[in-house]
């Protein structure tokens, strides 16, 4: 009998509302808790997953990336409709796929992608209100882009990382970041090589003083020289934060769920 | 001292997912009864409105409008912002307006629209898991749409009628039913003079039927036909649904909240 595990990767959605983020913690509620204990009610042993991509408290994801390894042999239905059937309302299991041995969802990944949500009207939301970020002032979107595409490439992102950011090195590569109006809604997406923690939420504050004038488009090429958190913006809010998809080699075959989701 | 009352119309927006419905009810929580407990704390004194589309427990509003009068003189905007300081975070007031006294947020209606949302993939959704349908197996929306062309115009309705309905006239204009594709969403756009009791869901499920393949796309217009409630579909779930806007005559001044929302 061959007791070798499999190694498999799921992309997983959830409404990060009511979770104290992604990573296991004593006491509150986490997506990783929720995860592990549905997978293994699937497997009938415990399950540990490693995720690509941890996120806060609040943030959601339309397509999160996570592996595990199990010597239980089961079908890759079993692990997506198992683990919906024991996983609670704001998770699900969009694909499950075997991975090899060498796959891992964070190490592995090439790239990551994020979107941020605001809501630019006057009037607080009412739907979807812990799923959008809600600014009433008139933002200037095209300042706004303006402003992102002095931050594109590889930069030291010092002026935009967390206090507490444990990343040894804190050069990463910005690869887009597109700010589009849909009537009244504000989409940005971002997508990096990796991001150092908060960074995404601190590029979209810095973005906001832009937007609302309160800052020239080329002041944030001055904040990402500096190197110095306390020039950049205040952290933007969590709610209107997704984690939309992870990228990997082609040679392991992950499915793409797509960046069209319910929300926008 | 003139203690004539002014008259006004709101433009409303409500996640119907903890409400029963619109309407004040001994006991269940409304939305009713948490905006006239809002306007009251505006107004210092009590405040009852009237609702053009009176929405079951569930379903959802992008732009509902009601009337109310009040003694109280107060501008447009303390009637908004201050309702939306006292409001629950599920509801929220969009505009006010001063409206003459022979305007009628239910009578002077011309026509009603409702959106209803599908989620048509395998895996069931945990982004706005109560803001959609979800419905795994894959759905003809072309199907739908040619069953949905079978019931535009004025007919007798009876077929789509809750049995509770209490209507004296079945009979409506239908004016528009549009079903589009966006990846996994499908998105029905129903408008009318107006609507019998469940006749938007009651549409839904009849089309469901279609789209599923297990009835054509004719089906319908027998359906119709008959005025018999016991050959149409089940009964849509609320989950989907959306109250849009009511239209009104151009000499009231309303504003359009648009159709562009957050989910869809």
């Amino acid at each position: 009998m061959d007791f070798s595990a499999q190694r498999w990767a799921l992309g997983i959605e959830y409404d990060g509302d009511g979770f104290s983020g992604w990573q296991l913690q004593d006491g509150p509620r986490t997506v990783q808790e929720e995860l592990e204990r549905a997978l293994a009610s699937v497997a009938g042993q415990p399950v540990r997953v490693s995720v690509a991509g941890r996120t806060d408290a609040g943030v959601h994801a339309v397509c999160q990336v996570a592996h595990f390894d199990s010597p239980v042999v089961r079908p890759e239905i079993a692990w997506v409709r198992g683990s919906n059937r024991f996983l609670p309302r704001d998770v699900s299991v969009r694909w499950a796929r075997a991975v090899p041995q060498d796959f891992h969802a964070r190490f592995s990944a090439t790239g990551r992608s994020y979107r941020y949500l605001i809501l630019n009207r006057q009037e607080r939301p009412a739907l979807g209100a812990k799923r959008v970020t809600w600014v009433p002032r008139t933002l200037d979107h095209l300042a706004m882009q303006e402003a992102a595409n002095l931050l594109l490439g590889t930069h030291d992102f010092t002026a935009f990382r967390a206090a507490g950011c444990q990343a040894k090195n804190p050069v990463r590569s910005l690869r887009c970041l597109e700010i589009e109006r849909r009537g009244d809604l504000l989409i940005a997406t971002v997508e990096a090589n990796a991001f150092l923690h908060h960074m995404v939420r601190n590029l979209m504050g810095t973005l906001l003083f832009v937007g609302r004038g309160e800052r020239p488009a080329d002041w944030v090429a001055e904040v990402l020289a500096s190197r110095d958190r306390r020039l950049a913006g205040t952290t933007a809010p969590a709610d209107g934060l997704y984690f939309l998809r992870a990228a990997y080699p082609d040679q392991y075959g992950l499915p793409d769920c797509g960046d069209a989701f319910f929300g926008a």
